[in-house]
């Protein structure tokens, strides 16, 4: 999630957020060491897993909140920590789901569990099986927490019922997106692209972008429709975000992005780009490269060209130029505060250059 | 759990708790309709999952709340029905850890999902897989609306604060437990019983008797004397529980208890009587016989044989009846009304009838 750079004072929100997370893990980890010899290292792992990340969805919350005249800033750090825990444990449990001991190239809780037991005799089966235990319990409790967490940051009465709905929204709809894309990778036929645009909104758009920015806005007492409005500005920013992200997921720079251009092609991912290229005439060439775990790079630069070729790629980044310039236009309405339009058009170009 | 005949009027209190869930199962589902054509059907098959049982937890809570003078049933119904959504999310996510695709010899969430998938093509690899995605997706559904249940309840200030940490901990020791359990099964060297102790406080007594039983003695206003005891009985007669549970895995009928005899010889288990037993000098004749998936009912007969004859079992139920006496012996303390030690005496007389 690089370039993404909010109005200052971007470092001192970060900090606060940060302070709220470092408290909720340093408490945990203190009340978990007598509660046996591994305890305390699963909240670190833990900790570990939800720290140096870009922090975007606290920027989200502070972003609508301060913009909208919040002042209590450490409550809306609370909020914003509470969707990071939210972040977290639905990495770590789609890990879960796909397998995966790593992210990002580097190992997560499942992974550093999985070298734990390796490296203490384990065979391979019984090495993953911990690696995938640990990750399970580690995402249950990051999970509760961030329901806790919006109910530990000293709102009340309305305010704290519908930030708390907004949470359960945020869950929902992501467990909502986890099972269509789950349903996608097991169904023979290629999903089309509004299908393809859904599970993106459900799975990561809601709990990324459209329920933070809610959550800043109904915390600093926004309008029903301001609170709206945002929601919509957040599930098409969210939506051109999901998509440039695929896009970047075979045409990125591994070294700014830290994503590999190969896995979506090894896994055969259901992307916008992969759905419409099903339409063209050149997908005989493309569809038997896709979902090889063997895809050398000779052949991912193959499908690479086949993409371009077909229009596929222009087509998505067509698409998610569509999808910010409808979120910019939802800026633009009246009833928007000005500060909050200065606040999020910065989101909108940054994802429109990350389609240059 | 059989023969947890709590005074009358057990049934409507029952029926509330199972009104809180369906209430909420339903307005789930119709939320759920919208959002891709399976999504309603996991919220069914996790309903299916939560309705059935004995609701021992929320009894927990009914007995402590209604004998200490509470009179909102409907705010011990969503307490209860919190409990309840938290054991289904803790026993989902323990089959996905043990990998687990029934329980009780019946198909649980992922076992359902597996036989879908199958009877919809998919190889037995891919099904498996299927199944596990949902039963994580499940189990997060049901883990955050533990803490959201308790919010709607209606309580609100001081009480509410303090239900959610104790919710807060039934969830922090049942995942400390789980972690010991799971490292026991790895572990080459065979745990002592005060680990066993404690593993099953942390994983099972906390959450399903220690908790409910202070969350309804909180939710009365009772005083911190008779929450702490009702504590210390709760984790007492949580431990008895867990004792009996093991030796009637072993030494059961199938027909009372629905758990198979066999499973937890098979996989080895790490109970009390176990531990004892590798004490004795017939445990080289015992142990060749633990942890084999292939056991047949000949050496499980022998095995049973051993343990009754190395005292295993006998000393398991002394220890059963030691911690239910304890408890019991809570009860008697002065400070504990009349009403709650008649609601829960017959409650350790029957941990203690199943061990005759």
């Amino acid at each position: 999630m690089e370039g993404f750079e909010l109005l200052a004072p971007a470092e001192s929100r970060q900090a606060q957020v940060d302070a709220v997370l470092d408290r909720f893990f340093s408490l945990s980890r203190k009340r978990a060491a007598p509660l046996g010899p591994e305890y305390a290292g699963l909240w670190d792992a833990l900790e570990a897993n939800t720290s140096g990340g870009k922090r975007m969805r606290p920027r989200m919350v502070f972003a609508a909140y301060q913009s909208l005249g919040g002042t209590d800033l450490q409550a809306a750090a609370y909020v914003g920590a509470a969707f990071e825990l939210l972040h977290t444990a639905l990495i770590v449990h789609d890990d879960v789901i796909d397998r995966d001991f790593s992210r990002r190239g580097v190992p997560n809780i499942a992974g550093l569990y999985r070298q734990r037991a390796t490296a203490s005799g384990s065979d391979a089966v019984a090495a993953e099986h911990r690696g995938i235990s640990a990750a399970v319990i580690a995402g249950d409790l990051a999970l509760f927490n961030s329901c806790r967490l919006v109910d530990r940051s000293g709102v009340s009465g309305e305010v704290r019922t519908r930030l708390l709905e907004v949470m359960d929204e945020a869950l929902f709809a992501s467990a909502a997106g986890e099972l269509i894309d789950v349903d996608f990778s097991f169904g023979a036929d290629m999903p089309r692209v509004d299908d393809i645009l859904t599970m993106e909104r459900l799975k990561t758009a809601v709990y990324s972008f459209e329920c933070p920015l809610q959550a800043g806005a109904i915390l600093a007492g926004a309008s029903e429709e301001t609170v709206a409005t945002l929601a919509d500005f957040g599930r098409e920013i969210g939506i051109a975000y999901q998509i440039v992200d695929d896009v970047l997921g075979v045409f990125g720079r591994e070294q700014e992005t830290g994503k590999s251009t190969v896995g979506d092609l090894r896994e055969g991912k259901r992307t916008v780009m992969i759905a419409y290229a099903t339409t063209t005439p050149d997908w005989a060439r493309i569809e038997p490269l896709l979902g090889r775990p063997d895809l050398t790079d000779e052949q991912a630069a193959e499908v690479r060209g086949l993409l371009i070729s077909t229009g596929a790629r222009s087509f998505a980044e067509g698409l998610a130029r569509y999808y910010a310039n409808r979120a910019l236009a939802r800026l633009a309405e009246a009833h928007i505060p000005h500060a909050l339009r200065t606040e999020l058009h910065p989101l909108a170009d940054t994802v429109l250059r990350r389609v240059k």
